[in-house]
């Protein structure tokens, strides 16, 4: 069995931002030399999320409006979390969007359907943030 | 380590359906002769979910009805990704509902709890879609 | 490869609570002996979450506070699920938290970001339920 560890690093210039990360995975994947097995990329922050849709500024928009709707950000005081912070809203964004994604490897590619991506969703961001990438296989 | 591949088809005849597959995961399970590990099964589209939960009628019409409130399949000009789409609910709903799950696998079988269950989420059918089955091991 | 398997059980005298297992599972994962892999962790129950965030409680009570927004626990006759049950909000509440989390396992350790940490989430309490560790790797 091999295994192999990157990080990504991120500094969003804006609170919130959807960056696709496909070609940064794939290339992780292929510095691993891995054939077969499993690839897990996460946030490695609990305000940021790592998940799989479409690569679509309509929908990216419908995503910011829809989290909003369902946790705003603002008044912060509506959440007990903060004092001394800000980013309740961000912690409650990132669970609907999700920490984590693991994608098959097959052939020494990521094996995803056809309009799947994978994105780093940002929802506190100014400021240096990383995504782990393991991957296991041989 | 020994590595296992499968697609399972869908062609759901209606927009939204909730799908029992544990008998197909386990049978896939089975011809890959894999006994310890993990298994992977994610829908390959963006718009349908693979998620575990409860195998009751009732529970499915709550959710059915709970996704609406969550992410409303209309007025579909609220969403805008839906120019020449009518979709953008279905992406929303499957996030919600998430896109995989990951099952240990021990002495050769799915290693769930007494009422857990696999299942397809459909949120924009009447096409056919695809759920992939990864599974490590040895 | 390696693999192993351990199960934590929990009784929550409460209908509802979030409990950090991350020192259950990091001995879990010194017992296994696994240098490099990944390690999955699932409540093996439908109205239970395992997932990652901030162990701070003032963000735990926004998260009840925000869980019974998106899926009040009464009146119970909203659900359908509901009848000679009163759980159907613990299920959706799951949905929203998420099942599992896969995490990396880096040099013996759990690969966890900063703040990270892995909580085990009730949703329908007062009784015996389990959580599943599996690891892999060698």
């Amino acid at each position: 069995m091999k295994s192999y560890r990157e990080e990504l690093w991120f500094e969003i210039p804006t609170r919130r931002a959807l960056v696709n990360i496909t070609p940064q995975v794939e290339a992780s994947l292929r510095r691993s030399g891995i054939q077969e097995g499993l690839l897990l990329c996460n946030a490695m922050h609990i305000t940021a999320s790592v998940f799989i849709n479409d690569d679509e500024p309509g929908l990216h928009r419908d995503f910011e409006r829809w989290l909003e709707r369902l946790a705003p950000e603002k008044p912060y005081s509506q959440y007990e979390h903060n004092v001394g912070e800000d980013n309740a809203d961000a912690h409650l964004k990132r669970t609907i969007m999700g920490r984590e994604v693991v994608v098959a490897v097959t052939q020494g590619r990521l094996d995803l359907g056809p309009w799947e991506q994978i994105f780093y969703g940002e929802f506190d961001g100014k400021r240096r943030k990383r995504v782990l990438i393991k991957i296991i296989g041989e």
